[in-house]
């Protein structure tokens, strides 16, 4: 047999909790036919959500070119099954733009015309801000997901194990896992709970001095809005803050703006639009898994930067590194890039679509909205259990206040898996202040099967906390 | 203004030539509007190969599951520009088995029926081998492109700056580019160039001795076979001692296997099927972006795991490591998971579509052996200018053995560009004996385009040499 092999203990050591022990303990039970539902992770179209119907025939029409004169023909004659004329202009034109359908390696950064749509997106969007400044397509980078995005930023950014990430506290482990990987250092910050985790100055200062002093050189601050898995909505003031903050320190700005459209009535704002002609190097996240189109397994997003850093010792510029990555790796994938295409230029009033379109966003929306406000009705009636605060994103991170002496939130999860089914994350997954804890759950399963499974948790967490001394956390 | 930014050394120093210079003056060509015949990247439908009809069929039908119904019924009354039956249920078994269609996230590893369907072609291709063993589901990956998989398993191995990859010179350089990223070192290994590419015991070992002499832990040896960029197609005899060699010397084998069926009519020797029950491990790599798929957008790809190398100091396997990369980007995009299906599950005699997939897969091989022959006819007409061997793969790598005096082949290729618009990409991109000048092209334009840009290519070939003092490389 071949001796033992040393592997980088980078990947050894790099945790990610989201697919971590309780998702597997998950696993197993399914195999034994146990029915999971499973809410540790933000997979709207695993629970029931339907695809938006429009992206999804633009999509079907994109893989056949040769079906789209039939197709035509059979729109125009309102045949039996026929797509909407719209439908079929768009992929015709996707086609015409992308010249090799997707079949083809693209340019690394993706197509142009695809990037030239999220541009146009990007200043609908941020328009009507003090010191607006548009989109440059050239500095917009097509990737598979967000995360795609993520790693290649932070494996540019971290130069030596000295280099420090600071993180929001509880985080998306996506960042942990990637600044393990990359060799680097997590810095923790962390958003005031109590005041519906908003982010305070002196937090962050608190967090910098901290670092600083342990010999750790700052390179960037991540911001998670709306927040994963606190579903905090930044206001406008807290962007300004965390701007004000970079620019001090020199810092990257990585904005994780994935769920942007999951605010629920409430306004979103990007860091773009608060940065206006500030020079802060700024680095933004969107994707196609989120929001109400939910196509997780398409793995498409973009990444925008603003302002690229200088880099030392060198002529090569920061979005010619990203290019380079992107480039051995050849591309991002072509249905991918198709999607966010789709997302970010939807049906338009007036085209034959749009009705079918906004209803089918408002139901997603409006659906997502219900199931939230139904779980915190349920946490109300469990002892202990706090939540406070507005919605965002696809989660909730309640606090479990009181628990069984010697137990935590790993423990409860799991419980909360046997008795009920419910696949959830601890909160230790995602970091939490010391001697608190919580747990995620996306709330994204049916209305019916909340309904069946809710008083069963209730049960579960009376009884849990019957069984042990209880103490305050 | 901030002040400059250390970037990770290993990001920018990496290199990949099948981006890099001339591909870039192309690019800057066509944006003046020159005709530019991409022959730098073996992207076969950008040069206008068509995709093949039945795995488009299922794609299209995968993307609106809410369709099937309609189009079954259409398919069974024979009605205008239906689709195949075979194609609808194809479709349908697909999306049972999928159960949550292509927007949600899947398992990490990819769908079991998918890894289940690589693990069926696996055995087909390799039973009748003297110590045939079954692939297993569990141990194949199914990834965004082999691109992915090789960055992985490099990953992994890579784990200090002494850590060195055995790499055949030519080679395809994402290798290089990956144990760059990685901090590890790159260990030339030269194929005889005379022999047709063929790999030497002897100069493996004299490989395997300096690198040990430089302090070098050498971890991996990898085989491109077909080979990228030379085409040649291993005897099963080189493949056997590749695996001698490594069991010698405990080495893990990555075996990119992306061109197996770009053999033309010669037989294909899979390291798995040689390997048999020998303890040594192996990582295979295929694809749907080669074949006669080509389907390079998709970004679909997979890993096949034998014998997974212990790890020392601790109780995580291999397979976990790679599970647990996977599971930081959720999992590979879904549409090019579903690609990768049909591919190792295509239309079985009698089946409707059968016949239609045949003759498109046999046109497609036809036509490339046909267009690598008409190159190397050209090559024939050009001072210098030899090419030995068989085909395979889609590449053609001619050695051009005289050139004016104070060139290389970087200028010949830049040169070759301007003149003609056909765009290659120069030897030392890939690496070559010191001395040597070769370029690489892919045999994939039109057959029409090849016929009127050869000439064109003899004629400067002609004028080029003429220009300088000839010397031969």
């Amino acid at each position: 047999m071949p001796r033992e092999l040393k592997a980088n203990p980078n990947v050894v050591e790099m945790e990610y909790a989201v697919r971590g022990p309780i998702p597997q303990r998950a696993a197993e039970l399914r195999r034994e036919g146990r029915r999971i539902i499973p809410c540790n992770i933000g997979n709207p179209q695993a629970l029931g959500q339907a695809p938006l119907t429009f992206p999804r025939q633009v999509m079907a029409l994109l893989e056949q070119p040769d079906r789209l004169g039939l197709e035509r023909r059979r729109a125009e004659a309102g045949a039996e099954g026929a797509y909407p004329l719209d439908a079929v202009d768009r992929a015709a034109e996707m086609l015409a733009r992308l010249e090799t359908g997707l079949g083809a390696y693209t340019e690394s950064a993706g197509p142009a015309f695809v990037r030239e749509a999220v541009a146009a997106f990007i200043d609908r969007r941020d328009r009507g801000g003090e010191d607006f400044v548009p989109a440059d397509p050239d500095s917009i980078f097509i990737t598979d997901g967000a995360s795609e995005a993520v790693k290649r930023v932070l494996e540019i950014l971290i130069a030596g194990p000295e280099d420090g990430v600071m993180i929001p506290i509880p985080q998306y482990p996506l960042y942990s896992a990637v600044i393990r990987r990359c060799g680097g250092r997590q810095v923790g910050y962390y958003p005031d709970e109590d005041r519906g985790w908003t982010l305070e100055r002196e937090e962050l200062d608190r967090a910098w001095e901290e670092a600083v002093a342990a010999g750790t050189r700052l390179k960037a601050i991540v911001v998670i809005n709306p927040g994963n898995p606190t579903g905090a909505v930044l206001p406008e003031s807290s962007v300004r803050e965390v701007i004000d903050f970079a620019e001090e320190h020199d810092l990257v700005v990585i904005a994780d703006e994935v769920y942007q459209d999951n605010t629920y009535g409430r306004p979103f704002v990007s860091f773009a639009r608060v940065l206006g002609r500030r020079p802060v190097p700024l680095c933004s996240l969107h994707s196609v898994s989120k929001g109400f189109f939910g196509e997780c397994g398409r793995r498409g997003g973009y990444l925008e930067v603003r302002n690229p850093p200088a880099l030392a010792g060198t002529r090569t510029t920061f979005g010619e590194l990203l290019i380079k990555q992107a480039s051995v790796s050849l591309c991002s994938n072509t249905a991918g890039q198709a999607m966010v295409e789709l997302m970010v230029r939807p049906p338009a009033p007036g085209d034959p679509s749009h009705e079918r379109f906004a209803a089918e966003r408002d139901h997603v929306l409006g659906e997502l909205a219900a199931k939230a406000g139904r779980l915190k009705e349920a946490f109300a009636e469990m002892e202990g259990v706090s939540c406070p605060g507005e919605i965002g994103a696809m989660y909730l991170f309640p606090r479990l206040g009181v628990l069984p002496e010697g137990t935590g939130d790993f423990e409860y999860c799991l419980r909360l898996l046997e008795e009920t089914g419910l696949c959830t994350v601890n909160g230790a997954g995602f970091g939490q202040a010391p001697g608190t804890h919580h747990l995620r759950i996306a709330f994204l399963p049916p209305s019916e099967l909340l309904e069946e499974v809710l008083p069963h948790w209730v049960e579960m967490h009376r009884s849990y906390l019957a069984a042990g001394h209880k103490v305050r956390g």
